[in-house]
């Protein structure tokens, strides 16, 4: 594979950074203060975005209460003696010490030896064995996630202002959250919020046709995360604004229309957002030599991944012990602080000097709880209500870069209350032209005359093809429905209902098109299958098998 | 068809207003005021966003001198008596008075019946005829455009700071925009306002390295807008500011890797900007029962569309007739003032009084140039430099609604000369993973060692599989390569290059996967072919033919 090195890393040593959250940042924030000390290295960062998220502030993009580029810093302007290479990383070789990253722009890879590693690559939103979760249930763990649910929202009620048909209606102004830790309640409360604040505009809706639900496994939120007392004052907080909670339910599964949790229970509903699973990124499941549990990278206390010279690991994807013998919890606080001890550390292996332990003792928690209302424990302390709130915005002002920008953040904060959130959505190029589905027994993929909007492939599971109350067909894996309308740009002439839990591919118009048109053998099997089925459907002698 | 009408609409008559630029917002603002002399009709206004956009500012969104939602304002609140509807159109019928809107989160359509219609659907950006424009060189007319050319443009210099082949390097440094009118000249100083200024930031690229070019028709930009001496002095900031300007020339053709003119100039580049060519809406070209000149709808002086009782057409999408014989020219100050036309003739229509004739002069021309500058002409008045720059933010601020968010604006643009530029790029989920792409003769569509991230089917064209300088196969119309990278999730295993100009579909890695995994037909047919041009390649006895 031909190999390309970069020209302005000048011969030297590199410590490698794999990772631009809070651990990898302030592992580079701090080597950059030490590079005197180890004038043979540079540091090079790899992180997929230019920019370094403030993840805490994501629930507030939802609610429109922060602009987008106030919860984002540039990373260049933060780490100007650092190399920073914005590329996804393709492949982690420990034994080469070199790293792969993705091509942009060409189609050839570049790769990047290392001699000191530091892994902080978090970990990554999983819904492996949560039917249809993946598929849909919107993720809540980075800004674009953020942006996605607020667009959804406002898409919903548009169009629920406008919707006469009650079933769907109740979908579309059904919003579902799974899980009561710090990021699902932080995003019920916003998404709440905006709901509640966008209906008032719309006089075609009712606001006790609106429900939030938050679904909770335990029997209080915040359980792991606050005194009882504080998840308590929260919990109360959220139902008071109307949100409701459902206690000892899990999200269990989801369809294009409706939530399906661990008791049966069905949820009607276009917007589930879920916050629960993640797990290690794939790159680090993949490297099969590093010691893990639970899928974690175990360090010593010096955050030196066990067994391995030079490689480092902290934050959400390590598995870091402290003094106490507990180990430390996957937050920011804990994460800044274990990159201090990292640059340290790889400071004294090069030098050969003695190394440090770490250790840190939770300076507290904080979780706002959207119009401004949070709860915090901090020092032992415990505030709650619009004070922790304040709080909340100050400590996250204080940490801002740069001083007009703090003022600029400032103002347009405190113009927030008296300024109405603009419901602006602003759409982006959308979505793959490919999509899976799920569905669940009995839900209906389309009806008659709809709109042919998408040609559907049987992945899973087994669909009735009806037409007038009568089964015209039924159709196994493998199989593909939805092209007569499709070729013939007309409605759809039957309806299909699943007979068991579906999985489908849905191919959007454009790209059946696409495909067809430039696909001999395709297009000729396909116009075969239409032919049959056309005269099966209008009234030519049936045929045993549509497929 | 299964057909909804709204609850909420109140069995009043309706006018629908097809629309949401300025002429279609000031129609409905315009008649939200005369409600009360028309009792017995409801105002529809129907938009596929629900935010109105100020299209003079779309280029400070690529420079990122403004906060992308300080160039939008909600619909809602500036239409409060206006029932809007957030869709996109499917079809118009005028012999049965209906609009067809796109189904969302359904698949069934909406349809919307009208006793007044006012159309005011603008244009639509159209690349016909000009070969890999669509594909290759990004439109500059909506949002989301702004937003694409700015994340297109950060992408393109992170990914040249780290670049060591010297071609690529150029290709990444290189920013081509066509057409030099208002939209061209203003994206083009935005757009080098923003590499130069990002360049400072990337020690490891020299500013000589970048290129911005401005391909002009004419011989003086702004040639139509403006007067000599300002187009003149436009002219000279750009080339001040390091602006290349080619003129006489057209933006001829565009493939993923340079930019082609029509004397045949090849400029190698990887971000071409398109601000040519407009057409009318494909939904007004179909309506064939309209009079038409130049695709533009004819309407009388009272901007009736001519021989139709009850439609009206206004903005960029009419052919608006004025007293002295001319035509309206397609700006926005003509639009607005179209608007108050229109409602007044619609209550006039209803009421049987008397109908008014349109007529304006314009007010005079204002044009930015990024970077604190601007031209303008107005009331016969010629003013350039800051000045002028602060007259067009000036008018814009008014323009702004709401008096705080006309502080919070203003206080950011204040604040912005001392906080720098952060060149923060938000990446949404991408793009379609079947793309059309146009590649020209001898050109490369991948090389051996490349990594295999798309399988390709032939649309047009010819191409030559090579490996160690041997041709081993020639490829044509409908056959297709690449899949034995995909297949082996291995490197490239040979060069591909187009023997004449070819167009193929890109299918990504992922969607290939989806499909294959999917269907069996499709699976066994690539692996067949696979297995045949493995042996070809890897030694065995050549075939004649590997498609």
């Amino acid at each position: 594979m031909f190999r390309r090195t970069h020209q302005t890393l000048q011969n030297k040593k590199k410590i490698v950074v794999l990772g631009g959250g809070f651990g990898g940042i302030y592992v580079a924030m701090h080597l950059q203060k030490m590079l005197k000390k180890i004038p043979d290295y540079e540091i090079v960062l790899v992180n997929r975005d230019n920019y370094f998220v403030y993840q805490p502030m994501l629930a507030d993009v939802i609610g429109g209460s922060v602009d987008v580029l106030d919860t984002v810093s540039a990373i260049r302007p933060l780490l100007p003696k650092t190399n920073l290479f914005v590329r996804e990383i393709e492949a982690i070789n420990l034994e080469k010490r070199m790293i792969t990253l993705a091509p942009q722009f060409s189609h050839t890879p570049y790769c990047l030896e290392y001699d000191k590693l530091v892994i902080a690559m978090g970990n990554v939103t999983d819904f492996r064995g949560m039917t249809g979760i993946h598929e849909h249930a919107l993720p809540f763990k980075n800004l674009a996630d953020s942006f996605t649910i607020r667009n959804q929202i406002i898409d919903a009620i548009e169009s629920a202002s406008v919707e006469t048909d009650p079933e769907l209606r109740k979908k579309l102004l059904t919003f579902v959250v799974g899980g009561g830790g710090f990021s699902g309640t932080e995003a019920v409360a916003e998404m709440n919020d905006l709901v509640r604040h966008m209906v008032k505009e719309y006089p075609s809706i009712d606001p006790k046709e609106v429900r939030v639900i938050l679904v909770h496994s335990k029997d209080r939120v915040l359980n792991r995360e606050m005194s009882e007392k504080l998840g308590i004052y929260a919990q109360n907080l959220l139902l008071k604004r109307g949100v409701e909670i459902m206690f000892n339910k899990r999200l269990h599964s989801a369809t294009p229309e409706e939530a399906i949790l661990d008791d049966g229970t069905r949820i009607p509903s276009k917007t589930i957002v879920s916050t629960v699973p993640s797990t290690p990124n794939p790159l680090i499941e993949a490297m099969e030599e590093l010691p893990k549990t639970k899928g974690k990278i175990e360090t010593d206390r010096g955050l030196q991944v066990k067994g391995m010279e030079n490689i480092w690991a902290l934050g959400d994807c390590a598995m870091v012990p402290m003094a106490d013998g507990s180990f430390s919890p996957p937050t920011a606080q804990f994460a800044i602080r274990q990159a201090k001890t990292v640059a340290k550390n790889i400071v004294a292996s090069i030098n050969n000097t003695q190394k440090c332990e770490f250790n840190f003792k939770a300076l507290g928690m904080l979780g706002a709880l959207g119009h401004h209302r949070a709860v915090a424990e901090i020092l032992g302390m415990r505030f709650s209500g619009i004070f922790a709130w304040f709080l909340w915005r100050g400590i996250y002002l204080m940490k801002l870069p740069g001083f007009a920008r703090k003022i600029k953040v400032g103002v347009a904060w405190a113009l927030d209350s008296f300024v109405s959130r603009d419901a602006v959505q602003l759409k982006m190029n959308s979505s793959s032209g490919i999509a899976p589905l799920h569905y669940e027994e009995g839900e209906t993929i389309f009806k008659e005359g709809d709109i042919g909007d998408f040609l559907y492939i049987i992945v899973k599971g087994r669909v009735a093809i009806e037409k007038d109350g009568h089964t015209l067909a039924e159709l196994g894996q493998g199989e593909y429905f939805g092209e007569m309308a499709l070729l013939n740009q007309k409605a759809r002439s039957a309806t299909v209902k699943c007979l068991e839990a579906t999985d489908v591919l849905a191919l959007r118009k454009r790209e059946f098109g696409l495909l067809i048109s430039n696909f001999e053998q395709l297009k000729s099997q396909f116009e075969e299958t239409d032919r049959k089925r056309s005269s099966s459907i209008f009234g030519d002698p049936p045929q045993s098998k549509l497929g």
